[in-house]
């Protein structure tokens, strides 16, 4: 078996190591250095390759993804007809979690104004904050979403969620389809995207929905870049409108030094670091889906080439 | 009953509207314009009272206090010898849960960091903070403190306490009393402080305690501002040895204009705000022990003088 490792982001290293203490028999290959026969390939691991790079190995069984998100793949026109296979990892899921928890207590507690204060040297309190009365939304209740939802309530908020199709997920609201996303967005104060990126969420964050955030409203963004109309954002926030945002993801990356949201008061920029794959937590699920597919049975948490995740 | 209230910082209104709505016999005054006859006042709730204020009401029953703490009225060497009775209200505990997380969140995840290289423009990741290795310890396991220990056990991080008596607290590692406090601080990279001030806590912060704790450790103090020497912290900020600290309680409030804590580069300032009691949480465990008095019963959560909490 030969494992094709592709990422310009990621260490090869963990992975090697720790994929050879489960599969000894992997022979684990970094591409493109290498890569050899392409015909030798049977699975890749991948992050964002070349465009038409995995139409070039005739054997391949199954590409499996290291990011939460598949669209890096499914951009990709000539992506060969063979098993998705999406990152399932535990530590994915803690990670955002603790990004999406530190954002939405700063917002609510306004810590961005004590720090504001703090530069002025300023001591003056602000009244209480009410959890229970915070209106936070989650867009997307994937397996981070959901996570990530169930989470803010056990911290005492008040969640709903935003999805495709209804979901439970103890006491938070859900709204789903296209027609409940205006009214999603009416009750939530700090809205959070953990939307996959397909062509029908693209651009999802735009002058027409922030305009049905209520005022004051705060954004967090760690989903992908391509989710946010920035120009709409920096508009809604300019002109008061909006309270803040905290943007982990941008439509260029890294973010280039002249754009404005670097210097903007009320935007948090971080560097696509909301949560990160972990190989330890992670190769569980890929070990098992290449057992299952060498010994002939379908892969799980395949990615759906028609919903785009 | 006549009950007197006395703050210089809490509004009255609140109080006054809920008390009459579970009491409606309670006559509720306000000090000092309302106050009338001294020998009409049955109970006092207090913050912070002029010395010698609560001897002057020789029919006095109880006095509650409005804060967690009780170091604001046992300073009073004139306090009269009645029950004292500290505030128990579940919104002091959860306001707290809120500012410890987030400020633990905050260093664990580096996002202090990632605000100083915003300023800079500068895009560059971080390696994956890992929660389970990231060990928190707390000082003081009462009420609040136990509630914020058991929340950070429960999002993943190695917590370990320090008290007086030994605790049991989910997973949380339990160290107690003097001789343990050194071996406690040598294995904590994040100290959050929620001790009670008294004579055997004021200033546990200072140079050989600090010394005490890992290279790059982190301080969180929300307990009070007398459990700190300041200018030891500042001493081993500067030298580089500890790398940051949330101060939300101060020797002086407010913080003087001129103290060097505003515009340190690593320390983030708020004014006494981590956790405010809320009336609509706070009165029902002040109508169920003024019941229990009228009754003859002794009060529940009575603060000990001997211990000082």
């Amino acid at each position: 078996m030969v494992l094709l490792f592709i990422s310009g982001f990621h260490r090869p290293q963990g992975w090697q190591r720790l994929l050879a203490e489960e599969l000894p028999d992997l022979d684990f290959r970094v591409w493109a250095d290498e890569t050899g026969d392409p015909a030798d390939i049977d699975f890749a691991l991948v992050w964002d390759p070349p465009m038409g790079e995995l139409a070039r190995y005739p054997n391949l069984k199954a590409i499996f993804s290291l990011a939460a998100g598949s669209d890096h793949l499914l951009k990709d026109p000539a992506l060969p007809e063979v098993p998705l296979i999406r990152m399932v990892d535990p530590a994915l899921i803690s990670g955002m979690n603790e990004f999406v928890i530190h954002h939405v207590l700063h917002f609510h507690r306004r810590f961005d104004v004590f720090e504001e204060r703090q530069r002025r040297r300023e001591w003056k309190e602000l009244p209480a904050a009410d959890t229970a009365c915070r209106r936070v939304g989650v867009m997307g209740l994937g397996a981070i979403g959901s996570a990530v939802a169930g989470k803010l309530g056990g911290l005492g908020f008040a969640v709903a969620g935003w999805s495709r199709s209804a979901k439970e997920i103890g006491d938070v609201e859900s709204f789903d389809g296209e027609d409940a996303l205006i009214p999603f967005l009416n009750r939530t104060e700090i809205l959070i995207c953990l939307l996959p990126l397909t062509p029908a969420t693209e651009g999802i964050i735009n002058k027409e929905t922030l305009a049905a955030l209520p005022e004051g409203a705060y954004v967090i963004n760690c989903a992908r870049g391509g989710h946010l109309v920035e120009d709409d954002l920096l508009a809604a926030l300019d002109s008061g409108r909006l309270a803040g945002a905290a943007l982990d993801v941008f439509r260029a990356e890294p973010l280039p030094r002249e754009h404005p949201f670097w210097r903007h008061p009320k935007v948090v920029v971080t560097p696509h670091i909301a949560s990160l794959t972990v190989p330890r937590t992670a190769i569980p699920h890929i070990v098992e889906n290449i057992r299952r597919i060498e010994n002939g049975q379908p892969p799980t948490n395949q990615v759906s080439r028609e919903r785009g995740y």
